[in-house]
């Protein structure tokens, strides 16, 4: 098979160095807006106050403007009698001026009339009519703020290419500025390419997948101050991918294609970039990211970006954003942070490698997990934080190893609650209910994947129902066997029935797990380390055992038995759809669904957490909720009291082997 | 002086369930958007994924369909022998099904044919046309990413109620989704109100400021999702305030207005709100930030904030968003972290004192430090990074202990420069050219306010230009004065010219510091602590005694000494506008504002490091630029050049007393 071989690989700053020295990318130009239209635009000039502020010398307290030296000797016990002059408001231009052992009365911000030097507060003062008592001292400037104290006529307030946020903008409104000069924005159009891939909201034929690219990189240009438009799908075919482009650089100053994941593909884009511009980088030294093609024609930017959405993203993060920053003019730095590998890495060297990693809190630092990152996967784009950066020429990457992560976006909140083990629909409400849905992470990975998260000190949280085959208990054995009895406690949740769920009015006549083994029967599976493929396995293995079959074969005759999924609701959906005759699944997804249930048991369902994350607010208020078990069944609705039940000790540390009920 | 007297102030958590209880704020309604229009909306519906993603058996490698069977002993020794039967490209759908002893030439992405299990990747094989040579096992499901393995059919994958940011977008579009129902933006309105304030772009008269609050909090609303309108400057006036504020109700889900810092205005909002609605708070239990309203009229929100715009802003953050965040139905935590006060606060018992603070990294945390509050000042609004709230109940908080800070944005970057010391033109050029304007924090608090802040952990560089009496040397004979020798180091910063600013043509014919005295003189004075205040003061005691004056007077007799300016534009611009005739300052201003200059002398800026921060790596690109001073001079252009010189040891420790040149 013979394909073509990039030359010259280039790693990602020396990309980002060869577009500037070539283009010399910059704001396309300036204008002026009014401060309402200003938020999140970039500033295109320093700015220095025109004026002083406070503009004049403003007392900071109600009170009585005096003289210093009216006042010198003044104290609780012997009072100065000063005339009351006058009153100033706030607002207004004093026309008086201090005369020897007089005052004047002034408001909160009222300006200082010209030769009063301090002001003495309300509290300390008895006014009579015109007479003001005097109980203290004050010394020159009290209670004055001196015009431009804050902010001096002259003071640079703000750096050229500061983005204006709100802050900003209410401190220019301050010094009475209400136009500011921006740049104008850079406009981008970005192109969709490869066989494989089809619009959002189209139909999938098999084979296909739906374009991610195309909003990922038009959302992404927008939020950093880039006017993008989507341009659609282009074709498989040189000639309209060339006219398009072309067509594109008329009106933009960015070009952007994405895919395919073919290097067939890239070929193509290479080619045209090639055909109508100078090519500045072909291909990346990176691990993903190599099919990233840069060029430019007329000083206009074209970049071809790797079709896979991962790479595409860690791409536009690590490349790209260096490129539109300039463009946009403003002074942001891509945002990274220093992170700790809790697991060796190794790889080859001669190569960047960029892994997606997800954070979480260690000690007083960030853990950065590396993310398995299967090719085309998507869950990771907002599942995973960020990416690790691991060069060329280094082949390990040792455990408790400082790194950098470039973040995928705001570095998480150190609030965030990961929940990392079983899947479950009560606790999803739980979360909604107790406000804490927008700071979970939620991670579906099965209950066995929760005990070894926690294990690794990943979670917060890990919901967990693994039943003990020995003791036929649910959890608890698992803390010794896991070797966590001092790192983690487990925290008794709720029971939930679990059982079959099958089609409305259960066409296959489906009554126990005994059906599965049929063959007109196909079934849909949880993922392994679920507590219910758990759960379905020790049944089958007592099948067999009844039935004198092989224990580890009996799976095999099983329909359907290596198709799984990682959430009760798609176990539903598969039956619903058609997919499956039956799988196993809590009951409030059946009925939810308009499915027939068969029940099965009531199974224990706790939560796993570490002893140092017990102090955690979300995990206070998670525990809580646990024990108001019933009022929170309440406020859910009625669907989830059919299948679910607190316990007496619900909320509370489980700390020996509960009777299954 | 009678006052309105406010009855049963409630804490800031009390008026939000005041809120919530009475008007249950929620969105206005619900739409559906395009996803192209979807960016930073909130999603109004649960999203569950419509289909498996990926949506078929897919190859995550370029190589061989193979059945794992057929292969299962194969090894690099004895390859198996294999037919390739075809080939599948990414999209395609395969007509093939697997066949005994076959294979399937597949590219990444491509769907698996029928029957096949694994994929051999293509390193693993040799082809010699229609044959295929394996060279290694591959188990069941290896390098295939199963339908539904990354994202099941049914999983719920957003939350009702989340932002929606670009990774949501693409993932979005990946699931096949490109039309989402949003919350509809709740509408706002905000008036500011106050005879002391003037619009922005108006002309300042005497006694009046501009209005910071219409901006501040327009633009804040904006941030938070609310379409928000600026409605302008009512006047003091019942009958207008009345019915512009119930005109506004018609069109507007909330009305806020603000201001003014008269109690009589607050009045005059406050009978409008109880006239034409309910009113549901009136004053806060807090300190700033008692004057704050909260009505209600027909389910609507009426909001009246306190004049001083750091006080509005503390109650903007403390309590409207947590109600603006219920309008716009999005799931976000008003931002906060936990930091620790690096020194007491005393307070009485009895108020919520709500008290900005600089956060700045300690050890493994953030220090939070108080920010004075000048009433009325603006510069708190982008220096402050947020504000600690000390309970009612509380009458001391502990240094060292550990305060929750509520932000006024996102979290500060731990990467940022705090700056905190004395002003220099060429300091703030070093920063920009190095790209550290934007993560820097510059505060001009003079040198010796630069050595405090070191001491208290609070700044990464202090920039000094401190002269010792004694000794006649700069900075160096501090670092004992102040018991930094452990603590920190001063790196060799830079000569710079200073002298006295005079008036273009110097037209009152000031030749030196001697002029000051002279009646027809007027000065402008840069603020206490200052290194050139230092050196003023050092020059006026010298005249003084060689004229036989008391030197602790002769300040008093020069005009303008406590015209106090904090940076050295200040000092040209007041120059420049009349205000004063002559200031000390570096030479580099005045060319910059065309006026007159006669030096004076070289004095050492330099730069005190904390030892600890010396491997940020902001403090150590700084460094190397220091170290590179004359290359920096060079970019920075020839103005500078004629001020500021390199020393020798620029960017090294400075450990000995320079001679001063």
């Amino acid at each position: 098979m013979s394909r073509k071989i990039f030359h010259a690989l280039v790693d990602p700053d020396e990309a980002i160095r060869l577009v500037i020295e070539k283009i010399n990318p910059r704001p396309p130009g300036v204008e002026k807006v009014s401060l309402s239209n200003a938020l999140h635009r970039v500033l295109a000039k320093d700015v220095y106050s025109p004026i002083d502020h406070p503009p004049f010398d403003r007392s900071e307290v109600d009170g009585y403007a005096v003289r210093s030296v009216d006042v010198e000797w003044s104290d609780e016990l012997s009072p100065v009698y000063l005339k009351i002059k006058g009153r100033v408001k706030p607002g207004e231009k004093p026309v008086l001026e201090a005369g020897v052992k007089d005052a004047v009365e002034v408001a909160t911000g009222a300006m200082i009339p010209r030769g009063y030097d301090s002001v003495v507060m309300e509290e300390h003062v008895e006014r009579d009519e015109s007479v003001l008592k005097v109980y203290r001292a004050t010394p020159p400037g009290e209670n004055i703020s001196t015009a431009g104290s804050d902010i001096s006529s002259g003071d640079l307030v703000l750096f050229k290419g500061t983005l204006l946020n709100h802050g900003h903008l209410a401190l220019l409104a301050g010094l009475g500025i209400n136009e500011v000069e921006v740049f104008k924005k850079p406009k981008a159009i970005v192109f969709s390419t490869g066989e494989e891939v089809v619009e959002p909201g189209s139909i999938l034929e098999a084979g296909k997948v739906y374009d991610v690219n195309g909003t990922l990189i038009t959302s992404y240009l927008m939020e950093h101050g880039v006017e993008a438009y989507y341009g659609g799908l282009l074709p498989d075919d040189y000639d309209v991918i060339r006219n398009r482009v072309q067509d594109a650089l008329k009106k933009y100053d960015m070009v952007f294609t994405s895919g395919g994941t073919s290097a067939g593909l890239s070929d193509l884009v290479y080619r045209v970039f090639s055909d109508i511009g100078e090519i500045l980088v072909h291909g990346l030294k990176t691990k993903p990211g190599k099919p990233t093609v840069i060029a430019t024609s007329n000083k206009k930017l074209l970049i071809g970006l790797p079709g896979f959405p991962l790479s595409c993203y860690m791409i536009l993060v690590r490349v790209v954003s260096e490129i539109v920053k300039l463009y946009t003019g403003a002074l942001y730095n891509v945002k990274t942070i220093d992170a700790v590998i809790p697991i060796q890495i190794r790889k080859q060297v001669g190569k960047t490698w960029l892994i997606p990693v997800m954070l979480t809190e260690s000690e007083n630092n960030y853990a950065a997990y590396p993310v398995s990152m299967s090719s085309g996967a998507i869950s990771p784009l907002i599942l995973s934080d960020g990416f690790v950066e691991v060069k060329e020429s280094v082949d390990v990457v040792m455990e408790g190893e400082q790194v950098r992560v470039y973040l995928f976006r705001d570095l998480p909140e150190k609030t965030r609650l990961n929940v990392i083990g079983s899947n479950d629909p009560l606790l999803t409400e739980i979360l909604r209910l107790k406000g804490l849905a927008s700071t979970s992470r939620i991670l579906n990975v099965g209950s066995t994947g929760g005990w070894k998260a926690v294990a690794r000190g990943e979670a917060d949280v890990a919901p967990t129902h693994l039943l003990d085959e020995e003791t036929g208990c649910y959890n608890t054995p698992f803390l010794k066997k896991y070797g966590l009895e001092d790192k983690a406690v487990l925290i008794r949740g709720y029971d939930r029935l679990i059982g079959i769920i099958v089609g409305k009015g259960n066409p296959k006549n489906i009554t126990s797990i005994e059906d599965f083994l049929r063959t007109d029967v196909r079934i849909v599976n949880r993922s392994k380390g679920s507590g219910i493929r758990v759960y379905l396995d020790m049944a089958l293995k007592r099948i067999a055992s009844l039935k004198g079959l092989d224990p580890s074969k009996i799976s095999k005759i099983v329909n359907g038995y290596t198709y799984e999924v990682k959430t009760h609701t798609a176990v539903a959906t598969a039956i619903k759809q058609g997919r499956a005759d039956a799988g196993l699944a809590v009951g409030y997804v059946a009925e939810l669904l308009g499915l027939d249930f068969i029940p099965l048991t009531w199974e224990e369902y706790d939560f796993l957490i570490p002893r140092k994350r017990l102090v955690k607010d979300s995990v206070i208020k998670l525990i809580d909720a646990l024990k108001h078990l019933d009022e929170v069944l309440d406020e859910v609705g009625p669907l989830f009291k059919k299948y679910f039940r607190a316990s007496e000790n619900s909320g509370f540390e489980k700390v020996t082997c509960f009777e299954k009920t």
